[in-house]
């Protein structure tokens, strides 16, 4: 817990929220800003900025829980998004996935993809910088 | 498994690529269409289109994967992605989760977000509609 953290202070109850689950290690509820209608975030309780600072263990039953209100909702078109930085877009450092439903073309996600060429030997030697760090 | 599905090709190395990590659930390997430099996916080894598709127990260990890619980059800037749909911009249709490093403003994923105002009542009228169906 991050005594400043706007997400743990909505997990404690001290801000409201529009809880939608909880378990003892996840937490979901509804963005108040949503890009699309059933708009969701998906946390860990456990308080981390950004992926890579939460245990696996409470990441465990993320995605679950993510299915289950993707389910629950009926959706067949939506995007599954988590940042980490602020050049990536993130704007609360307590990890949250963000369960985004696509009606149409004008709601939902906006996805820009700058595909870069890629060469197949530099390809080669990056997977085996990555691989021997694993 | 699905026999014209060209990521369960990849699975069974009937199609070759840049493989990072396998488990018996789990498959990695670095996008060949990068959109920034260690752009990887981790997919389910369970064929499925969409995450809905997927048994919880074969997602269970897909963001601890994801979190030791990032963590073998060494990466502080990134986000994660699974689209699901066409019009969410899905193109393989089998379950996949982006691993986008972000190193600048214009490699990496470009992120679009058409807030809307949400209204407090219907917030609450779609809540109870989820949490009914939970
Ligand atoms: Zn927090
Ligand atoms: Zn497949």
């Amino acid at each position: 817990m991050s005594a400043a953290c706007i997400f743990c202070k909505i997990i404690k109850g001290d801000i409201p929220s529009f809880k939608i689950f909880e378990s003892d290690k996840t937490f979901a509820f509804l963005d108040i800003g949503p890009l699309s209608k059933g708009h969701s975030l998906i946390i860990p309780k456990h308080h981390g900025a950004k992926l890579h600072d939460i245990p696996d263990d409470q990441l465990a039953e993320v995605l679950s829980v993510t299915k289950r209100i993707a389910v629950a909702q009926g959706l067949e078109n939506y995007n599954i998004l988590q940042n980490n930085g602020r050049i990536a877009h993130q704007v609360v450092d307590h990890v949250h996935f963000h369960l985004i439903p696509k009606p149409n073309e004008t709601e939902g996600l906006g996805v820009g993809w700058p595909t870069k060429d890629a060469d197949k030997g530099e390809l080669a030697k990056l997977l085996e910088e990555i691989k021997s760090k694993m």
